[in-house]
């Protein structure tokens, strides 16, 4: 059988792509970015999943091609690497489309980029001097942390480049894992990437409150105000605590879910299908609950991390997790028993070798239930009688991890029809070099000689809904209070609700206060208690917007991040809130914002809402040295999409193994 | 020994009380409503808890006295009730203080009250007068169900009543638990509570959209288009799903957590004690993490849940859940293996009789620790090396059933130094009769027949800081966009972060747009790292505040529901957002917004913070006809309170219970 046209590009599959690539070119040098998945047109997969779901495919039926989307650098004899894009089909063993890249765009980086900027560093003489500055103790060693080169100057050319932060690593414990982020160097090296040259050394001033935004303040002696601040276990001053009693969760019967077709995921009336990509990592496709279609599909689409400390180069610190070098791309292998409790699925990815090599990731994604509390409960206080349910929830996970920085990302299934987005941020805070005994209002200080500057993670979350078909609305609901009239409001308890169905493509804020809900609609479809259109409906998280001026470049090619909802006509490959080329865009191109600029229709049609929320994140001595997570969900629910709480016949057993505190565990005080 | 100040009145300190109060009067008959611990005045607590803490207690360390409060009813030879309060000291068996009760206010309602009320109706000419406007099905009973009357109208005198929904039950069954809601009568009895008399019964209409506020529209077949639509799962149509495999939380080595002298709970680092009171519920007290003081007391303070629909006497539809009759009083028997998975504690609480005599209220509170996924990961990519741990919780946890409607509440601990208040609303909406075929604008048609009208739940939460010391103050911090300039932000990505120290009482607002955080510091103590003063911090929840008109009775009685964030000089005794008397209130009286009217100083003094927070609930057909749970979290947290994460050191020990998918549940597709 030939695989489901969502399924990920196998290793033979990206393979084939890799050699018709190469067979394409004569002498120049490929050098591979990603192989992966084209989707599906949607109007092809639609009349496949219309098959699929109807139970009528059959093995000669008609089937989208199996496309292999390529991004590779073509390098000729004048040795300058040109960006190209090519779709391979790859039953056909031949190439269907081909475009090369334009200038303006830089191709996402990739880690054999950072592993030769890094070699490029240690050989730079310039690097070497700028290091000569600073004293370092005896057993350090001089870490470099390749960064993407954020947005550049409007002034200045936009070659490619790569910027790194510097640290130094005590080693005398000879343990690698040692955590070099608390001694941060106050030089950045920038590199050419055509002439793999460092081509200048920034000197990131190191001052603090009063201090000018260019005074070089540092001391030869860099980081002696700075101390240890591990985290590997075996690095803790005090070790780890030794009271806490394992939590188990067991699953004697197995897991309540079933995997078919690799991909395909059956579980407490949903349905749906788990992919991958190195640029979203893990996708959600084709949801249906109890036969009925919710999601055509799901994703996160973008974040950007701009920091706010003004002192350049560091208005250049901006990152686009998922545009610069691929969420997929830096994806964790998950481990059994770390990352997840209970009875386990990992799926498995595969990504791309500079050659074009498919390389196996294994356990890219888990999947698992786990218990969140009560789900629902009544008891009938004439009776006693109460009946009481377990909220079980399904988790696709993925976590990524980018430098310093993870974000833990789940996709949440509930039995009550709910889908729940999560973000966890966590992971070491992106950190630079203050002089002894100083404060900043760019940062906190949250270890010696360590300041965490300010900074904001804004998310976006791609929603493209089938609510019960294609052909969807958006209704805006807001909750008004109504002035005390005698005619329509008496005693003055009344209060409005309004509902407003969007006509164009548009942007809108959240708005609490008006308990501003989004409801995604099917216009043909009556709910037949309520008589309102089926829907499912979030609340988007009133979070702060991008507080850069709106002038500046990282607010320029964040435009994404500065509403809160995103309203479009779907359009086939259009994916990327802040655009598909964001490694050192000056502005977001083909993002979201000009999407919306189109001022397609979009009553009863083919929608798509995107969702920006995020954190302003002003760190917390406590996020150092790793950070607490700080976790984000948005709820999508239906409302008036069934006829009742589809959660109703979760059973209410009685959970068998829950036990009792022992008595020994309850004493009486002394005194 | 004797109990800890805080330790909730056993059987016989009740019992004491109780024949003091009897004591003290002659012929009078003494009719209780409660007898509960009045905690010490804190001044006296501080200075036990100061011993406590230092390791100096001895039994002849100087306690505060043992005080019960008690309400109480006084009915003379005119057989009027009159409500009174005293303060009994139980070691020296003799009453401490005593007032009666002005009539403005009323005595929170008792449970019994309610079975007088029931037995009123059934008994009432009127009432089945009223009744007999309908016709019932064969098999059909009628169910009462009391309520209290709500904030009087302006114009009628302020007399003590109880109004009742009414609904049919479905008694062909046999089975007592079937679902009466479904089934609403458009009658609402009247009783003045003194005569014991039905005095009238109303007739709320049963229009829709173009009916008048007024207009009789009801048909005697009343409940012909209402349905069943059960919960109980033996009248489930189509029984419980049988697919959810079972999910057990073991801890072979028992629970993290120990209790000490009944109300002492030590748990990873945690200190703090768990007391209970009618009116609150679980509080939380004295609340220490490793060594340091945070809280001196945390509590749901109120709730009001009012509704939306115009046609009287529905605008006399706004509980006060707290208040009205009681949180604690209302609060659920918990079930092992039910309400929490894992090694339990319950801890027991007591209960007064109309007599006056303790009863024991098993299972009124649980504790218990769970899993709540990631707590913090980092992965070295150049090693490869992943350390994450779990986040362990903590979770009090008490539940609530008020009629139709049930709350969760817990107090959350987590090992990183944060608290977590969370609320969830479950169980059956209150609804009422609605014509066949109609739609409303003041609710939505979630079964035939059936009108859930539009509402809101706003919560308070009472939190009595002790930032390191008890003279604390309250910063309220924000983040602002900074216009692009030479000076200061060349770049335009700088943004400051500003703060302001609240000098007077006051109330303010969530702005999420300005990422508004509020800090309780301790303005004496500066955290080494950052030099900032050590603080606990929450971002008010941004929901919709009240929408009823603020000259309306629900708005003047609910001054607590108008702004999210309460700042106030602590005073004893002042625990109850919505005042201390709020049945049939018509205006907050000595509630949060009187406290902040007196514009005491607040800054390096003893405050308190006060948080409303909620939902506007506007009904979903999936609310029915148990509403799936709504969750909501206050999120408390230190911010530079400590040197580092506190949870640094929790072990990243591989959990070895958890397994691979079996293969048998990953199957191939057969197409």
């Amino acid at each position: 059988m030939p695989p489901h046209p969502l399924a990920i590009l196998s290793e033979a599959e990206t393979n084939i792509a890799r050699d018709v690539i190469i067979a394409s070119y004569g002498n120049e040098v490929i050098d591979f970015r990603e192989i992966y998945l084209q989707e599906p047109p949607k109007a092809q997969l639609k009349e496949y999943l219309a098959l699929e779901h109807s139970g009528r495919l059959s093995p000669t039926s008609p089937r989208p091609a199996r496309l292999a989307f390529c991004q590779y650098d073509v390098i000729g004899s004048n040795r300058v690497p040109e960006f190209h894009e090519s779709v391979v089909d790859v039953n056909l063993r031949k190439r269907v489309s081909h475009q090369m890249v334009g200038k303006q765009h830089h191709a996402s980086l990739t880690l054999s980029e950072f592993d030769t900027f890094i070699e490029r560093c240690k050989a730079s003489t310039l690097f070497q001097q700028a290091l000569a500055d600073f004293d370092l103790p005896e057993g350090f060693d001089v870490v470099i942390e390749p960064w993407p080169y954020g947005g550049p100057d409007l002034t200045e050319e936009n070659r490619r480049y790569f910027q790194a932060l510097v640290f130094a690593q005590d080693m005398r414990s000879g343990n690698p894992d040692a955590n070099f982020y608390s001694y941060p160097l106050p030089v950045i090296p920038v590199m050419d990437v055509l002439t793999q040259e460092v081509i200048r050394v920034d000197r990131p001033a190191t001052g603090g409150k009063g201090d000018g935004l260019f005074d070089q303040t540092f001391k030869r002696d860099i980081i002696g105000h700075c101390k240890a601040s591990d985290y590997i276990p075996e690095l803790l001053p005090h070790g780890t605590r030794q009271d806490l009693k394992p939590l188990n969760v067991a699953q004697p019967e197995g897991p309540s879910f079933r995997i078919t077709d690799e991909s395909l995921v059956e579980w407490q009336k949903w349905r749906f299908r788990v992919a991958f990509n190195p640029r979203e990592g893990a996708t959600i496709h084709d949801v249906w609950y109890d036969g009925r279609s919710v999601m055509y599909r799901l994703s996160v689409s973008e974040m950007t991390v701009p920091y706010a400390d003004p002192r350049p180069p560091f208005h250049r610190k901006q990152a686009f997790d998922f545009g610069d070098g691929g969420a997929g791309n830096m994806a964790n292998n998950l481990s059994l028993g770390c990352d997840c409790l209970g009875v386990i699925k990992y799926f498995d990815a595969v990504v791309t070798g500079a050659d074009g090599t498919a390389k196996p990731m294994p356990n890219a994604i888990c999947l698992h239930e786990q218990d969140n509390g009560i789900g629902w409960k009544h008891s009938n206080w004439r009776t006693g009688r109460a009946v009481v349910t377990r909220l079980r929830e399904l988790v696709v996970q993925f976590i990524i991890t980018l430098a310093n920085y993870e974000y833990i990302f789940a996709y949440k299934f509930d039995q009550a029809g709910g889908i729940t987005l999560e973000a966890r941020a966590t992971g070491i805070l992106n950190v630079v070099n203050i002089d002894a005994n100083k404060v900043s209002e760019y940062g906190n200080v949250v270890s010696g000689g360590v300041l965490a500057q300010n900074h904001q993670h804004i998310f976006n979350v791609r929603i493209d809904p089938a609510i019960d078909g294609h052909n969807n609305s958006v209704v805006v609901e807001e909750s008004h209070a109504v002035p005390m009239n005698q005619r329509t409001n008496p005693n003055g308890n009344f209060y409005q609700i309004t509902k407003s169905t969007l006509e164009r493509a548009c942007y809108l804020d959240a708005a609490p206060q008006h308990n501003r809900t989004i409801k995604i609609i099917n216009p043909h479809k009556t709910n037949p208690i309520s008589q309102n259109p089926v829907a499912y409906k979030f609340q988007p998280l009133p979070t702060q917007l991008l507080l850069a001026d709106r002038q500046s470049v990282q607010a320029q090619r964040a435009q994404f991040a500065q509403h809160h909802v995103w309203v479009t006509k779907y359009r086939d490959g259009e994916l990327y809130a802040g655009g598909r080329y964001t490694l050192q865009s000056q502005v977001e191109v083909d993002g979201v914002a000009d999407a919306v600029q189109r001022g397609d229709p979009v009553e009863d049609t083919d929608v798509v809402v995107w969702n920006s929320f995020g954190i302003t994140h002003n760190p917390r001595v406590e996020d150092w040295p790793v950070m607490p997570v700080e976790i984000f969900q948005l709820m999508i629910r239906p409302a008036d999409f069934f006829t009742a709480n589809p959660a109703i016949d979760v059973p209410s057993s009685k959970n068998v193994s829950s036990r009792l505190v022992p008595d020994e565990c309850c004493r009486k005080a002394n005194i």
